[in-house]
């Protein structure tokens, strides 16, 4: 197979079909991802079996056991895929939104349309069920998609393909909407990346190797979402309930994800009052406190932290404790080693609550709350499909209207222009 | 000089001003435009001075006469751009808006905050009134820039950034927040283009040739402003005068503006009775008319049409015109031939004008009204860096908020994930 021809056709596939579904109707939309959910539980032995073939290959070629428990699709996980598929039929349906009509002094009326961007190109990893959550946010978001998932789930997602594709066609929208990419060369990421003729965006969703190779080989616009090394800031006038319940909070309700605080900062005034209940409750949790000098002369069995430890999203139950003087600190040590994801200052006074949000600069910055809380489920956009650190098109969680843009319309009665 | 040095420098000292720019106040930031516009008006002379040098190396060189007519900084452009800085200083500041703060049923209170997008690189042509609007608006922004104008201009850009430099310093902002390369060597864009580490977005004022060169090697978004082949199309249901002023005032109001009509097309069943009056008053103004070849059946001496005026920016007494069978057929061909930037749709049928905003995919489209009100100051945005034909980040004019992001602002009262 030549892989460019390949992904040309793709490309061409998907640039047609996105027209269609640019048009499509929020009923059809929406009937093709409860289609798609049917075909799902109608066909669960099938994929289970074709899973089975994913599984069988990986372990033959030695895949590490946590990669191996993100490819497998459990009954369980069968399950979350239909019911997200009726979560996001449930979503309003952002495409034809129009905001924001004023009437300008020359009598025209101008106002903001909401289209899709057009096709989608997402890459991702091992899991298969971002398949289906990647599929049904483009879909319903009006957009065509190509889907480009891990080698070692290509059985499964091919057999999720293929729902897909029933689906559509059971909905009377062009089957060519959503593509799963069939070859495992790895060429094939490459041409994806670099024809801006057929593909509008590309979403990434991986390791931050893998988002840093795309971005600088992509001649596409890349929704990119690094890295979440976040923050906790407890100022002097914390409340000290608010401020033990959130540090334990952003740090242990999950170590794995993106949003999970990585540094603690505290304020030198409470540091001595606060530091050594926060140690005793993270020691009893189990996590590795790392901490600098002044941290240290406080909870003296903190292992010492060096300059490395400010940069590491450690996605484990490890925790960088540092003492700083004022928020001046505590804001210049975020912006300069954190990853611009997520920022919480707790403090009960207003006007370092005010700086604390203006200055910061992360795609979501909080105060008084715990970072768990950045993610597009808890700020009501009903799904997400990434979470972009960058600051272009979109920024923070990635829902459905990540994926749109806006078109102005006006609407005249025969003006012209003086 | 080493260029690429050069650049990083220029590159590492907007990263630094952009910090402080973020966090600059309204009144600063005005008051450093207003004292901006003084030294303009005190440095009258000079700026005529160094300009006279630009034109006198221009005629030297050979330059046509239409790009020395750009080159020229009469007094009375002089004026427009003291005029501009004093409008962009009226503007409302978008930086710290905060929208859309809603509770969730998790307690925490969830909106946007609007944010500078950090730092804007302008390449632009001949023009030296540019290197003033890309500053003002970078400013009013809170953005920094990094300016490279057309090496015609040199002299008159050098000395617009002194006069910017003195502003901003009596203004108490950095320096570094505007900045002119005073290097002509084209090397200087290729690095601009390419180093994401010190500048966030690329916005190129100029012909399509430069536009694609700089959106093929470029590493950072480009907002691009391509070509403008805009249409209007003039339905069965038609109201008859509407039609006729917007086709001409469409076509005649201004000839080399991108929100010219370039295409008009007209329904087969309205063609006969309308298109012998509008080549009579084309033809009075001078327009050359290219017809299909229904239309030249109407209008006998218009010139016939290929396949390329469909797809031409003629910016110039020169209009294509086609016979549409039905609006479909109108909304087809603006589809495959137009450049998606703005297109109008002249009818009194409320279903056919819902589904020509709801399909024509183009980044202004219109009901009744001329394609020439696309423009920041027509739509109320108060000015505009250039006209996006992109779906990315900015859509049709860009202004202030085009140079801006947004990111998510919580705000809580100790609330933790469950």
């Amino acid at each position: 197979m030549n892989v460019a021809d390949y992904m040309q056709t793709l490309g061409q596939q998907a640039r047609t079909a996105s027209r269609a579904m640019a048009r499509a109707s929020t009923n059809d939309k929406n009937r093709a991802l409860i289609a798609i959910a049917e075909e799902i539980s109608e066909q669960r032995d099938a994929l289970r079996a074709a899973n089975a073939e994913d599984m069988a290959r990986g372990q033959e070629n030695g895949l590490d056991a946590a990669l191996l428990d993100r490819l497998e699709l459990t009954d369980g996980r069968i399950d979350t895929m239909i019911e997200g598929l009726h979560q996001v039929a449930a979503l309003p349906d952002p495409v034809g939104e129009i905001t924001d009509m004023k009437y300008r002094p020359s009598g025209i009326q101008i106002g903001k349309m909401r289209v899709p961007l057009g096709v989608i190109g997402i890459i991702y990893e091992s899991r298969p069920n971002v398949t289906i959550e990647a599929a049904s946010l483009c879909l319903k978001s009006g957009n065509a998609a190509i889907l480009r998932g891990g080698s070692e789930a290509i059985a499964s997602n091919k057999a999720l393909a293929a729902c897909i594709s029933r689906g559509l066609e059971s909905a009377g929208l062009p089957a060519a909407c959503v593509q799963v990419v069939e070859t495992t060369d790895r060429e094939a990421v490459g041409q994806m990346i670099t024809m801006p003729e057929y593909v509008d965006v590309i979403v990434p969703r991986g390791g931050k190797g893998l988002i840093e190779r795309i971005s600088r080989d992509a001649r596409v616009t890349v929704i990119k979402h690094l890295d979440g090394i976040c923050h906790v800031y407890i100022d002097r006038e914390a409340d000290r309930s608010k401020a033990i319940n959130i540090a334990i909070n952003s740090k242990t309700h999950r170590y794995g994800t993106c949003n999970t605080m990585e540094t603690l900062l505290v304020h030198a005034d409470i540091a001595e009052s606060i530091l050594p209940e926060l140690a005793e409750a993270y020691e009893q949790l189990g996590v590795e406190l790392r901490g600098c000098e002044q941290s240290r002369a406080i909870v003296s069995d903190m292992v010492v932290a060096t300059e490395e430890d400010w940069h590491a999203e450690y996605l484990a139950p490890i925790l960088a404790v540092k003492v700083v003087s004022d928020v001046d600190e505590a804001i210049e040590h975020i912006n300069a080693y954190g990853s611009h994801h997520t920022d919480s200052i707790i403090s009960e006074n207003y006007t370092l609550a005010r700086r604390f949000l203006t200055e910061v600069d992360s795609s979501s910055v909080m105060v008084n709350a715990s970072t768990r809380f950045a993610d597009g489920f808890e700020y009501g956009l009903g799904a997400e499909i990434g979470i972009s650190t960058d600051k272009i098109h979109a920024r923070g969680p990635v829902g459905l209207d990540g994926l749109t843009s806006q078109k102005y319309v006006v609407l005249g009665n025969g003006e012209i222009r003086k």
